[in-house]
C-alpha cells in the first residue's frame, strides 16, 4: 500500500509540471520513462535459442494437436493476424467453454515481468505450459501432448536438434521452451521507437501532445518501460472503483489482501489491435478504455480532446507486425493419439 | 448406370495388361491419364485475378470475423499448416457443433469439376459462400459478413482495388470471389509432376511400381487428371458396399436415384496429409483407405505388398506446400458488429 501512495504522489507531481514543457522536453522526459524495444529478441539464459528451436516453437504454436480436440492451437487465441490476440472478450475453448479473463497478446510479451493477468507464470516459457492443460482451453494433458508429438518422427528429430545434448529432448517443459523461444521473436517496433531513438518527427504533433499528456496525467507512472506497461502490478481502481469488478486478480495467487483487485499492468504496444480491453474485456472501445483509466486510476474526467490526443499517441504504438510464414506440420500416423472432442 | 458399367469394363481390361509393361511404358501410360499441375494458377474468366484481390482473399481466408462468434476462419477447417484440412473426422463449428462430412482440402481444389463432396457448388468461388452461412460452421449471415467488413475502412478500400470498376465492390459474392482467387493460388507441385514432365527418376522404384499398380488395378480410372481425382463422380461401393454407409451423397443434390451414394472422387494429391479419409472420415489410416477402395470399388483384396506400393506412390503426391505469410488484419471499430457466440 505504501508503494501505491508513493506512486500516486509521484503521478500528481508529474502532472503539475505539464504545461511548461517545451517540445524537445517531451523526448527527454520520454527517454527517462520508456526504452525502445530491443533490436533483437532477448532469450532466456537457461533456454538458449537456436534456429531449430525457434522453428520448432513456431510449429508447436500452430499445431492443434496440443489440444485434446485438435481444434485449438496457441494461435487460436493469440492470433498473429490480429495483434497476437483473438479480439474476443473471453476466448472460446474445449467444448465451447469460455475463459475467465481476456487473452493477453503474445506480441512483446516476453518483455513483461511475469505472465498472465495475475502474474502467476514467471516468463513466456512457463506461461506456455498453462493453456495446453487448462480444461476450458486446450484441455490436453502433459501425457497426451507428449504422446502425440513422440509418435511423429519429424518432431522427435526436431526436438533433438532444438535441445542438443539433452538425453530426453521431447519433454513437456521443452514443448513450452520451444514455444517460448518462438514467442520471444515476436517484437513489434513502431514509430515510437524511432522517436525514442531521437527522430522527433517520427510522431505527429497530436501524437506528441498525447505522449505529453500520457506523461503529465500520470499514465506513464504505470505504463512505462520497453513494453509501455507489462513491468508492474497495480490495483484496478487506484482512485475510483471500476464498475462491476469481481475478479480479485493477483490475490488469487498470493492470498495477500493487499493484492486484491491487483493485475499486471498490460503493455500498451499494439493496443489499437488488442481490444477488447482490461482483464475482463469490458470494452471494445479504446476511447472508453482511456476514459475508464483516467477515472479509476487517476481520478480524472478527461476532456474529449485529452482523450483523443492520448488515443493518438497510443495508436502510434501499433508496430510492424511479425512476418510469420505458416509452418507445414508433419502428419500424424497410426501411433498418434486421435482427436478427442469429449 | 451405363457409364459405370463402361468404366468397370475399362478398368478390368486395363488391369489385364499390367504384367507385360516395360519401365518406360509407365511414364507413357501415366501421361495418358494424368497431367502435371498447371505452372500458374488458373483463374475464372469472370473473376479475373489481380494482386490486390489475391491478397484480400488471403486476408478474408484468415479473418474470424466472417464467423458469427469470431472464433472460426476458413483456415480453421482448411488449415494451410496441415494439408489444407483440419485432420479431424468432422470439423467443429459454431457452439461446438460438428459438420456431417469430412472437410475437403483447399489445396488444388480449384482444379476439381465441382466443390463439396456432393458437387453442389460449381467452383471455389461458389463454395466459399457456403461455410460462412452454415449453422454448424461459421453461422454468420450475408448481412453480418457485409456489415462487419463494411465497417472497416481498410477493407472497403481493398475491395475497391480488388474489384475495380464495380460500383458496389463489397458484396457477399465478392467476399467469396476474393477468397476463391486466393484459393486458386494454392497449388502443390510434387515429384509426380517432375515425373510426368519426363524425369522418370523423380519417383523411386517402389513409387513407380505403385503407380503401375494404381493404373493396372483401375484406381486411375477414377483418380486421373491434374488433381489425381476431383474430376468425376462415382458411387462409393461400385463393386462391394462399404460398411456403415448412410450418407446418400449426390442424391441429396439431384434427387436422382442413380446418384444414391455417389460422391465426387477426391483428389489424391497430398493424401498423406489429408486424413482422415472418405466423406465420413472413417479411417485415419492411408493403408486401410487403400484396402477399402480396393474392395469397394474394384472388388479386390489387395496384398500387403500391393497396398504398400500403391501407398508409396500416393505419398509421392505430397507436394511443395504453399508458403503463406499470415496476413495482418485491420482492426474493428465502434461500428463493427461484435462477436456473438449465441
Amino acid at each position: 500500500m505504501v508503494r501505491l501512495i508513493i506512486l500516486a504522489t509521484i503521478l500528481s507531481l508529474t502532472g503539475a509540471l505539464a504545461p511548461a514543457w517545451a517540445e524537445s522536453d517531451v523526448l527527454a522526459q520520454a527517454r527517462e520513462i520508456f526504452t525502445p524495444l530491443p533490436d533483437k529478441p532477448v532469450f532466456k539464459p537457461d533456454n538458449p535459442a537456436n534456429a531449430a528451436k525457434i522453428e520448432l516453437g513456431k510449429m508447436l504454436f500452430f499445431d492443434t494437436r496440443l489440444s485434446k480436440s485438435n481444434v485449438f492451437s496457441c494461435n487460436s487465441c493469440h492470433n498473429i493476424a490480429t495483434g497476437g490476440v483473438d479480439q474476443n472478450r473471453f476466448s472460446t475453448g474445449h467444448k465451447w467453454q469460455v475463459g475467465g479473463r481476456n487473452a493477453p497478446t503474445v506480441l512483446n510479451a516476453s518483455l513483461h515481468i511475469a505472465q498472465f493477468w495475475d502474474g502467476r507464470a514467471k516468463d513466456v516459457e512457463e506461461q506456455a505450459q498453462g493453456p495446453i492443460l487448462a480444461d476450458v482451453e486446450m484441455a490436453a494433458s502433459r501425457d497426451l501432448a507428449i504422446k502425440r508429438l513422440k509418435s511423429i518422427p519429424e518432431y522427435v528429430e526436431r526436438f533433438a536438434k532444438a535441445f542438443p545434448g539433452q538425453k530426453e529432448a521431447l519433454t513437456y517443459e521443452n514443448i513450452a521452451n520451444a514455444i517460448g523461444a518462438f514467442e520471444r521473436t515476436l517484437l513489434t517496433p513502431s514509430r515510437f521507437d524511432a522517436f525514442l531513438k531521437g527522430d522527433e518527427k517520427a510522431l505527429a504533433a497530436q501524437e506528441r501532445d498525447g505522449l505529453r499528456l500520457f506523461i503529465d496525467k500520470g499514465c506513464s507512472g504505470c505504463h512505462g518501460g520497453a513494453a509501455v506497461g507489462g513491468n508492474a502490478y497495480e490495483v484496478f481502481g487506484l482512485v475510483n472503483k471500476p464498475d462491476n469488478l469481481t475478479d480479485t486478480g493477483r490475490f488469487g495467487v498470493t492470498k495477500n489482501e493487499e493484492m486484491k483487485y491487483v493485475f499486471k499492468v498490460p503493455s500498451l504496444r499494439n493496443i489499437e489491435l488488442t481490444y477488447p480491453y482490461f482483464h475482463d474485456g469490458r470494452t471494445f472501445d479504446l476511447d472508453e478504455a482511456i476514459e475508464i483509466m483516467g477515472w479509476t486510476q487517476l481520478g480524472e474526467k478527461l476532456s474529449e480532446k485529452e482523450r483523443d490526443n492520448i488515443g493518438a499517441f497510443l495508436r502510434s504504438l501499433t508496430g510492424k507486425q511479425p512476418e510469420v510464414t505458416i509452418p507445414i506440420l508433419p502428419p500424424s500416423n497410426k501411433d498418434t493419439p486421435r482427436p478427442d472432442r469429449s
